[in-house]
Order: structure tokens, then sequence, then C-alpha cells
């Protein structure tokens, strides 16, 4: 296996079974390699309660700054029937020029060109005038808890600073160069439960449906946009996900009924404000009338947005030098670690083509790899020449 | 047991267990008195598939016209949790001058009135010029399918014809005298289901929400009143009684969207009026934006009404004469048997008071049994008076 080539390296992190919070010998591999090539390498384990341990690995070569982060995971999510695989799973195939597996694109292909392309890059040019650090986690696909979010405070504590980090995320919606991420909507979950009074259908003036107060209520969430979108972003967007009451008697009026909703924002909003005006709408489509309750989860999901920067067109015009397509800057999608590292330092994400994400038979052409590999090889260059 | 004592004869049913189907002695308690106080009684069975066989009487005394027909139960719901009954729901218990029991004013009560009337009246006036019917069913509380819809329609087949009759459903809302009911509304169930595309909330544009689509389908149906009333309705009203989606998943837009609902309608309208005017509200409020389907239950139960009449001024002033009270014409409430007596003769309901009925100690004062007894009376020798 050479650990200088993305598709080796791939391939060997495929065949390391590690779907979330299973660490499947995958960061064991990445450690090795590293260490090899002159980089400090160490592998935080973190805890909380209720949820599994998992495994990381910090790296870094170089003691000046600037520091750029390449960031990642190698947790994948469950290969679902296995038996409905092309190629089994964790075998790493190739086949025709295209290498399969879970985790081919999610992202574990990502890792492979950014790391190999970080090997070649050490080698050919061991006096860099910077510092390369390496922030992987196990925990990306899972809760979320104790991966990237602790492994930036545990790096932060021990005094590590970041200028710059590039997260190998799959991006591209259809072709290699399409699309970086340069911020994520934030995500706002909550419930509504509007309480009626329960009766006989024959005697409406003794009941009270809670049924027309929640097709009030959602319907005044949903009356106006939340906002027109922004420079970088779409518009702020709610969608109801469940509205139940589950009252079988065709005679009876219910007493109760219960209702969901997400709302993916923009930077216009923060969790707090968008609270605000949820309840707001909700105040005013209720009026009198309506008696409810709303409660919102708060899941730390803020929106966040890199301002397109040197760095960026850094890695824009790696992407075009190489593929001849000049990228979209874009926020959309969902969320993704990119919003923990935000807090530490500018971050872009970037990575291979997403169609296969998730799904049965995920997979990558060879030559995308090697051509991702390329383009992290570029930015390297472009970041460390000044 | 004196059979022209309402409050003996009521005693008497209370104590036969005749919880729907079962006939529990009831029919052939009645069917003995009547036997014996000249009424020529038949006991006709039917039966359909998926329903259980349903025991009916049916009795006459007379030969001529006008027949007016006195109709009702024996059948009663079930008495729940007997313990919690402060005397045996089928012991027919009187304490304190309240006699206590299952069917006590629904409507073993308003038989034992109509009957011991009845029974009086043909024993001090048996050269009475007209006829009297009794038609007693033992499947109103349950399906309705082999009860009084059959029993009229067996009587008709047999050559009988009637001129007016008097359900003795308890019809009083608060005192005995407060209302009688001249008609009843009718009863259109539906469902409807809101296609929609699953996705994931952060694209929401490759998704089609069906929560939104119910919103305003269900904001649709209720935007503006199906009408005003009429001079003895009330005006007719629709209720969602559930909506459900069952979504889990915050992330996840669902695919589908489902609701019910019930109208209780006035004679405005037809179960097939009432359906057009639904769905071309449905249709109006969907535009080209929603995709659904709404269905209906024929349930049979249209609204009519008995026009005040000569009889209807008979009974009212009976009850007048016996209690000082003039009583409301009144089509409020659920459906009764008498949707289906209405095809045959006018009909008219009135008996006890409903408060306790279907309920733990459902009970019926003494002196309120004799006093519908007496109204009853009263009502025999207004109509065949002339």
């Amino acid at each position: 296996m050479n650990p200088r080539s993305a598709v080796d390296l791939a391939q060997a992190l495929i065949r390391c079974p590690s779907v979330t919070p299973a660490e499947g010998g995958a960061l064991a591999l990445l450690a090795h390699v590293l260490e090899t090539a002159g980089f400090a390498v160490e592998r935080p384990v973190f805890s909380a309660p209720g949820t599994p341990d998992v495994e990381n690995l910090y790296a870094r070569i170089g003691t000046q700054a600037p520091v750029l982060v390449l960031a990642g995971h190698t947790d994948v999510v469950p290969p679902g029937d296995e038996g409905r695989w092309t190629h089994p799973p964790f075998s790493g195939e190739i086949v025709d020029g295209v290498l399969y597996g879970r985790g081919a694109v999610d992202m574990k292909g990502g890792i492979a060109a950014m790391l190999a392309a970080a090997l070649d890059f050490v080698a050919t040019r061991p006096d860099f005038p910077g510092s390369i650090a390496v922030l992987i986690t196990g925990d990306e696909e899972g809760p979320a808890i104790n991966g990237t979010v602790k492994l930036l405070d545990w790096a932060k504590a021990k005094g590590e600073r970041f200028d710059a980090c590039i997260l190998g995320e799959p991006t591209n919606p259809e072709r290699l160069g399409d699309m970086i991420k340069i911020g994520r909507r934030g995500s706002l979950s909550g419930t509504l439960v509007v309480h009626g009074k329960q009766g006989h259908v024959a005697y409406p003036h003794l009941a009270r449906n809670p049924i027309e107060g929640m097709v009030r209520l959602l319907a005044g969430l949903k009356a106006t946009p939340l906002d027109e979108g922004t420079d970088h972003f779409g518009a702020s967007n709610l969608e109801v996900t469940t509205v139940d009451v589950g009252n079988p008697a065709t005679n009876v009026i219910p007493g109760e009924a219960r209702a969901a909703f997400n709302i993916r924002f923009n930077d216009l909003w923060t969790p707090a404000s968008l609270e605000a005006e949820i309840r707001r709408r909700l105040e005013e489509a209720a009026g009198n009338a309506v008696s409810f309750e709303a409660s919102f989860e708060d899941t730390n999901a803020v929106a966040f947005l890199t301002e397109p920067n040197a760095f960026v067109g850094q890695v824009q015009d790696a992407i075009e030098a190489q593929t001849s397509i000049r990228p979209a800057l874009s926020t959309t999608g969902g969320t993704s670690d990119a919003r923990f590292i935000k807090d530490h330092c500018p971050v872009l994400e970037f990575g291979l083509v997403g169609q296969t994400m998730h799904q049965i038979d995920e997979r990558v052409p060879v030559a995308e790899l090697e051509q991702l590999q390329a383009i992290y090889g570029r930015v390297l260059e472009a970041y460390f020449a000044g």
C-alpha cells in the first residue's frame, strides 16, 4: 500500500469496518501512516454519559504558523442489507476503474485524497513555511458529542491555534469541482401541542376542536417567508414534519393535536432569535382562540459563513486549474462538523461527488480520487507559497 | 307486577340483561304483556352476514286507521364497570324514589311509560277509533342493521300502514317536558389523503410536503359556514376528527398525510349534495398545488324533519297540560331510529331526561316515569279523540 496514493489509502480505509462508533482499525492505520511521514500523532478518546466512547486522531507536522487543518471523519453509516451490494461494503474492490465500499465518498475517499496529498507535499517540501494539522473523528455520523467538538477544545487547551481548515466532506452535486461549501444553514426543531376539549361531534358547542387551532397555527407559521435569503444563503425554510391526533372515532372531537417542525435557517438568525420569531407567529395566529404549547430543541446547529477570503480563492483556483470548473460557493445542505470548526478558524468544505453517499454500492471512480488528491496538492502548494 | 304501571314495567325490563344484541328476556316480557292485553304480537328475527341475529317485536291492536305507532328499543349499552354502580345495573332497585339500572332512561323507562299508558288506554277505551302499533327492536345501540329498518320493511310488506309515530327516546336536556325532537340532522363521514413527496428537510425543493397541502384543504373546508341553519335546524357543522402523519424523523419531510372528518347537516343537504360541496371546496383549496383523494362513507343518515303538524301540536299540548312546560321543537343531537321511521310516517321523539344515559348509575325518578306515562296517556286520548 502506497500511502501517497489516494486510491491505495482509500481502499485500505474502506477495509476497516468503522461503522460509528467503532474505530475498526481506520484510525490506527492513519496514525501509522502519519507517524511514518513525520507527523506527531495523538489518539484522544472522549466519553460522555449515555453515549459510546469515541476514538479520535490529532496529528501535526511543523511548528510555525500558519497552521492549515485537514479535517474529516473515518466513521461511516451502516451498510444496510449487505446482500444488495454489488461488491461487499468493506471489501474496497476496484472494478472497471471504480472503487466500491461504504465510505468511498463519505468520506474515506476524501480523507485518503487529503492525506495522500499532504504526505506527498511534506515529502517534497520538508521545509514548507507553516504547519499542517490533521483532525480526524470517529463520531461524525453518530451523536457528534465525543468527536470534533471535543477534539477542537482539547487541541485548544493544548495551545494549538489554527488559521484555516479544509473539511473533506463530499460537496459536489454532479461533478468534481462543482461546489465548495463556505457555510451551513442552522437547524432548529420544535414541537407544538394544541389543547382542545374532547366531545361528541353532534354537540360541537360543548367541545373545542384542537385541529382547527392546529390548522391556524400551521398556516400562520408558513404564511410569510422567514426571509429572502442573504448573499451566500438561500431563504430560511420551515417544514412541518408531522401532525398527529390519533383519534380513531369518527363521532368524537379529539382533545389534543400535536405537530413537529424543523427549520433550516441562514445567517440572519440565531436559534434564539428564530425561536422568538416562531413564538411570535404562533401567538399571532392563536390570538385568544387557541391554547397551545411550543417547545424547541437546542441542537447547537447555528448558521455560519466563512466569508470568501484569500484561502477560499486559493481553493477555487486549485479546483479550476485541475478540473477546468470554477466551483460555486454554497451554503446548502445538511449540517456537518464544520459547524464546530468555524468557532476555531475559517473553514470550507470540498470533497468528492455526494451522489452515492449513504447508499447501497457507495462508490467513487479511481480517476476522481486521483483528481481530488491533485486538487488538495495544489491547495497545499498555494497556501504555503506565500 | 302491574303492567299498567310504568314503574313496575320499567323495573321488570331493567332486570332483563338485554345488552345489544342479547334479547335478555325483555321482548318475551313485552310480548306476554301485550298479548294479555289483546294485542296481536309477532317476533321477527332478522339476520345479515357479519352481524348478529336480532330479535324484534311487532304488535298491533285494532284494525282501523288511523294507526299510531309507539316505537322504541329494549337493547341497552353495556354497563361498564359494574363495581362502580351504586346499585347493580340489572337489579332495578328503587331507592329514595329513584329507579336505578342500565336502560332506566335509554329507553326501557320510555317503553314502560309508553306501553303502560297504551295498556291503560285500550283497557278503558276498548272501542277507540283506530289502531295502536308497537314497534320494538333489539338493535338500536348496535349496528342498527337487523332492527327497526328491517322491521318497518317487514311490516310494510305485510300491508301495514302507519299514520304517526312517537319514539320514546330520552329527549329532554334538563327537565321532563323541555324538548320534543321533530327531526334529526344527517351525518356524513369522510377521509382525506394528501400525497406529497418524501425527502430531506435540508432539500425541500426535492420534496413536496403533504402537511402544507393538508393545512390548505382543512382550512378550505372550514373557511365559510356550510349554511346558516333553517327554521327547525341549526347550521350544518363539519368537524375534522383526526389528522395523522406518523413521521418520527425530525429531518424528514413525510410523503403522505391523512385526515378524517364528520359533518352533521340539516335539511338543506342530502349526503350527495353535501359530498359534492365538500369535493368542490377541496378542489378549490387544492388548486393545482395539492394532490389528494377524498372518500365518503355512506351511513344512510340523512337529515329529516317532521313538519310541525296537528300531531306534534297534540303532543306539545299533552306535555304542557301535564308538566306546565311548553316543549321546544328541536332537531339537535345524534342519530336515532327516527331516521328510518320517517320514511313510513311522520315521527317525533319524546321521552325521559337524557342526562344519565350510557353512564354509570343510569337512573330515573319514579315520579318522572309516572308523569311520562300520564303524558303518553294524554297523547293517546287526544290522537284518538278526533
